[in-house]
């Protein structure tokens, strides 16, 4: 039943074979994407950012390449299927292949949680920019972690970033980010497709963050007993989330890690869901948090104005009370993000302008709801915490 | 180009609907897989361990499972595909859907970088056996970490487990084992299927084994401006990967980790290609490691016998020399893998039973060429560590 070893050689001699057809007339000016699978010569980026995908698959009928929009691919003599697509904006984009309907994931790429499944993603280069590569600099590490949830009655997984020094410095203590995913994504989104750890290594090497930890849970949870949450919607009401947050998620973190726990060293910024879910996790919990993030998702997407004197328990109120309490008030979204979604958070903005509110309001040039988005809003937002 | 947000709702009525259109029947005395993505009912798992796998897909012509074998699945009035297999090995298995002749990962399950690329997997749960299970005893920590290779000339990623008390008793150093993944597989292998930090939190907390870390490397590399490897191709001769381990990897840990750092605390270990890897460098290098393990991957896979005068420079051939410097040589095999892998392994403790040389033989009952035959492997292996 399970002897796939049977089958080994042929999967190999296809995977070389299809290999080799590939590269017999590699498309100049162009080199494979850094997300690719070892050895993968597809997808490939052109110079001008232009992304050419290629699948060998004689017996299909369609086969839709799905980036933003969905675009057919075109089929060659030999049974390959190949589609070039307009020049990119740089950063990371998920996108799908469509095999005869049924909406998989390119087995040329790296597959990253989102979309509520394992989904394909691509790198475009962004000329000029290093904040988000690898240097010759100390570097941190990302970790996993294993808790115990009271309020699931699981065990969850975390992923925390502890900064280059904290192997060394052994007595030293650590303010704490708590950063979020989107809706569709779990745990692993800012380690991985957001490259967090590369990102405040980078900031830290050149004195522009504070050295901290970054603790990345996932934001779904479902109280023991409740049923299973439907992927991609969020949960109602006062959540599970915030539950697992303020009463397994952060005594787990300071009892376990070097932290400084008191309110003026912690953090909470989220992207999309995760920024919704940071607002109302910090606007309930101001004891507990001094800094707020929310990236591409801060406020109400409704489009209705912001009512200081009922929303989030009137905590924005007193603008004065408010501005002395929180250290930092952050938003940001995307310039080329939907307009529901850039019409909710620059309204949010405004509304916090009208109120007196102090924060932070940042837009990311050209960029749309994605990752590049978010890697730009923590290099804007980690700077500013806890000085 | 990059709006897949004016498809987000699209996707979510779609995945929600799929979601809904499968569970309305749900067969009785199963269970959704726990290597399922969140919320996908399919696959599931009946009582005698038989999967049931269901893909939506109206307008495919054909879809089949690969699962060791290759099996057509079949299409009911709804256009959904469903195959239920014959009761299943317990343990880890790689699968991939057929559609259209198109080989890829089913979007109901997790994605694991085996064969080379993102495959799925599933998990088979294994009665009265608990040793890869999550419990509630103090837990280590799987870090991720960059290290520049000199031999690559480029940044690798490796992933160090460490143990449970790492973090508390500061001044405490550990001993170290190498444990490499098999042949299309990466540095993710074995702490996302192999279970290692889970299968050693365990063992340590049972007093089984003795506190250790575990750094797990890509076992491919190509030495700067070399040609690059053909995906699930070995490399020939000396690899750049030995050089990797050697120059790089180990003077990485050893500074970065509180390490003990002689030969008598350091272990080399791995599955398939990784174990025939770990023979080669560990015979090539005995005044760097005391202790050996070959999981499925031990000696040679041509069936020649072992020449000890000859093979690994000789240093078998005085079996008094060998057997006191090596303090272990763990050999193990699944009993029900393909004929040539059994024999190979079989053969090799054969012929270091035959030359006097000591080691350890250990069979697997009933698992093939698949990670509960490296599960069990470790948890056989690590006990024998540093003792």
């Amino acid at each position: 039943m399970n002897k796939l070893i049977g089958t080994t050689l042929t999967i190999l001699i296809l995977t070389v074979g299809l290999c080799y057809a590939q590269t017999t007339q590699l498309p100049p000016d162009s080199q494979p994407a850094t997300s690719n699978v070892r050895g993968a010569a597809y997808p490939r980026i052109t110079s001008d950012l232009r992304a050419i995908f290629q699948v060998k698959a004689p017996d299909a009928q369609k086969i839709q390449l799905m980036l933003g929009k969905t675009f057919d691919m075109v089929k060659d003599e030999k049974g390959i299927w190949s589609f070039t697509t307009d020049p990119l904006v740089p950063g990371f984009h998920y996108y799908f292949l469509i095999v005869d309907g049924v909406q998989v994931s390119d087995p040329a790429s790296e597959s990253y949680f989102g979309w509520g499944k394992m989904s394909s993603g691509i790198e475009v280069p962004e000329a000029g920019v290093s904040y988000y590569s690898l240097k010759n600099i100390p570097h941190g590490d990302v970790r996993q972690k294993w808790y115990f949830s009271n309020t699931t009655q699981a065990w969850r997984r975390c992923f925390v970033y502890c900064p280059p020094d904290y192997n060394s410095n052994l007595n030293k203590k650590y303010p704490v980010l708590y950063l979020q995913h989107g809706s569709g994504e779990d745990e692993r989104g800012w380690s991985v497709q957001g490259k967090a750890d590369i990102i405040l290594d980078n900031l830290i090497a050149e004195g522009n963050a504070f050295p901290m930890i970054i603790v990345m849970d996932q934001g779904y949870a479902t109280r023991a007993g409740a049923p299973a949450p439907v992927p991609g919607q969020q949960p109602s009401g006062p959540s599970a989330f915030e539950e697992v947050v303020i009463k397994d998620l952060i005594p787990f973190i300071d009892s376990n890690f070097r932290t400084l726990s008191d309110r003026e060293h912690r953090a909470m910024a989220g992207l999309s869901m995760g920024g919704m879910q940071t607002i109302q996790i910090t606007m309930s919990n101001l004891d507990k948090f001094a800094y707020i993030g929310g990236f591409s998702g801060a406020g109400r997407f409704s489009g209705a104005g912001l009512d200081v004197n009922k929303d989030y328990n009137g905590v924005l109120a007193d603008a004065q009370i408010f501005n002395n309490k929180v250290k930092l008030l952050w938003i940001g979204i995307g310039s080329a993000e939907p307009q529901n979604m850039y019409k909710a958070v620059n309204g949010f903005h405004l509304s916090l302008e009208k109120a007196g509110i102090k924060h932070v309001y940042y837009e990311s040039p050209g960029t749309d709801h994605e990752w590049l988005t978010w890697r730009r809003s923590l290099n804007e937002f980690a700077p500013l915490l806890f000085r």
